[in-house]
């Protein structure tokens, strides 16, 4: 079927309307009406080809929300009406050790949701600035959130994954305090998660300007990255420290403010490589440098329904689907409190 | 009491015979004649001055092993005669959380075994190249295995410790494949304990000549590290990696080996940083990078204890005292397997 979607042609155009085509559901694919896309900075490094191998057209958009329209015949656990959810990832190998235990974001198969090799036409992936997409249920999210908060649950398929993962796996909750590092789109879904779960919560911002809109998020306390004192405050006591800055920047500034035994994830990947960090920060309290990426399917859902169960979806400016260039830019300049949002409706307008 | 001990005025004078004096035993410490002590790489660098800080006359080691001369009245766990040996601290605060732990190793009020302030004579403690010691009772280690092993037992108490925990604290065990990157005093321990804890044990090395030589020590295989197809053959397969090296290298050939959720540990800091790792390696397969020093006083312990069971001491070369300038030397070359340990006989000749 062909669709309305949002895309671009090469890296150094805009994107512009176009069609694509989506592919007839098959016996295990759930068709869904996408009602709102988030707006993820990946997608402008993707489609601008400042990563490696983007294929054109490329269609961004991996923060996806709408309803089904048609399943399978073998489908079982979703119906027409469902209100669903895409994330980052639409297929993996299903065999390997990650498949098998949840983990498909770690899968060497792993598809994303755009720009990945698939048999649909064109050959790769496109993404959710579009109309409508087809996906087989697996990778398909069951969203709980009311209706009315659909367009604000979006950012969760990535940023707020993203997020909660090493939040979990680091153990954030009551008696633990947390950092989160860059309050923009994966940041501001940090703290309200940390939050959530129970800890204290600490943001660290470069911003004076924003330190009220961000204890409003539900941080207890701000720190002004390049304020040596306040940060020298926080020495030696957090657990944990989420990182989510993907520009280079010193992270021994940080790893000291790790407890004995804490670990600092950094989610965000920088372009060119940070300071190498100091060897001694981390053996002299036992402290960890961790990554993480994502999330896989189950936990995704857990999130999801976590985050419905405690009332959080992003914070969001929803925007129209020709103003998405624009967004690009006002992202570039962090001009933005804290994910745009696009309305799938004004792509057919 | 004046004893016979060899140390250095200056950091650019070699090692030389001295006297230094010892307290008295207080209620709670325990007299030791020293029998035997390992050269650390460590005790190089301090007593050369490579490292900030130290003070002069600076008597280095801390891989000390002896037989107990006298008690304080409240010493209960020692009695004279004893076999004992005393690692790379002697006292810390005694109130702190990982004192409460007995991870005294990581106590902010740390004394190391020389070079840190004491009330003692000349004001800063002066370590195991030397014939006696006095060490209150919390800090010194029962040493259960034979008196003919005794020279050979020294080097736990640093480099078997440094290694042994992380191996604990990451789970080297049955079905796991641990890697121990560089095979000198501390890699060869490593190789040593992995194996006995019943780990898959891989070795890498830049020198395709010890191949068969770390082979004996218990190492299920050996990498040379500058050989890309060999460490090809190793991709995404290690659960644990100890990376021992102190050199500038890099992390990154290593990161590459672990699996998802494996961990890289450092236990040697560079004078200068590593290049800066890969931040890809650790998000894509969630991996971890972290550091580890020495161990706690009861997990010294119970390494020893470890030891002791599985008849596990270090390859050593037994040497004079006024052989430790043309020991360091050697040492700088790579000329040492594994580890050189001074008779303490030999001071008082």
């Amino acid at each position: 079927m062909s669709v309305h979607a949002y895309g671009a042609h090469a890296g150094d155009q805009p994107l512009q309307a176009m069609q694509i085509t989506r592919r007839t559901p098959g016996p295990h694919d759930v068709q869904i009406d996408i009602a709102y896309c988030g707006i993820c900075h990946s997608d402008l490094h993707q489609v601008r080809a400042e990563w490696p191998g983007t294929r054109f057209p490329c269609v961004p958009g991996h923060e996806i929300v709408g309803h089904v329209t048609a399943v399978g015949a073998h489908v079982n656990g979703f119906a027409i009406g469902d209100r669903v959810g895409v994330g980052c990832l639409v297929d993996s190998c299903k065999q390997c050790d990650s498949c098998a235990e949840g983990l498909e974001n770690y899968c060497d198969g792993m598809i994303g949701t755009y720009n990945f090799p698939t048999a649909d036409a064109p050959g790769w992936t496109l993404g959710g600035y579009s109309q409508q997409i087809v996906v087989n249920e697996r990778y398909v999210l069951r969203v709980r959130h009311p209706e009315a908060q659909l367009a604000a649950v979006a950012p969760l398929l990535c940023a707020g994954i993203t997020t909660y993962s090493p939040l979990r796996r680091w153990h954030a909750g009551p008696g633990k305090k947390v950092g989160i590092v860059g309050i923009g789109g994966l940041g501001h879904m940090g703290i309200k998660l940390a939050h959530a779960m129970g800890a204290q919560v600490v943001a660290f911002t470069t911003s004076e300007a924003k330190r009220n809109a961000i204890l409003a998020l539900g941080a207890d306390d701000v720190v002004v990255s390049r304020n040596r004192e306040e940060m020298a405050v926080h020495g030696k006591s957090f657990d944990l420290i989420v990182n989510t800055v993907a520009a280079p920047h010193d992270l021994d500034a940080f790893l000291v403010l790790l407890k004995r035994d804490g670990a600092m994830v950094l989610v965000g990947a920088p372009a060119s490589p940070h300071p190498s960090p100091g060897v001694f920060n981390l053996i002299m309290q036992r402290r960890t440098l961790a990554g993480s990426l994502i999330g896989g399917i189950p936990e995704t859902q857990e999130m999801l329904d976590f985050c419905a169960e405690h009332g959080i979806v992003a914070d969001i400016e929803l925007i129209r689907a020709d103003a998405i260039n624009a967004a690009y830019e006002r992202m570039l300049k962090g001009d933005v409190q804290y994910r745009f949002v696009i309305d799938s409706a004004t792509m057919s307008a």
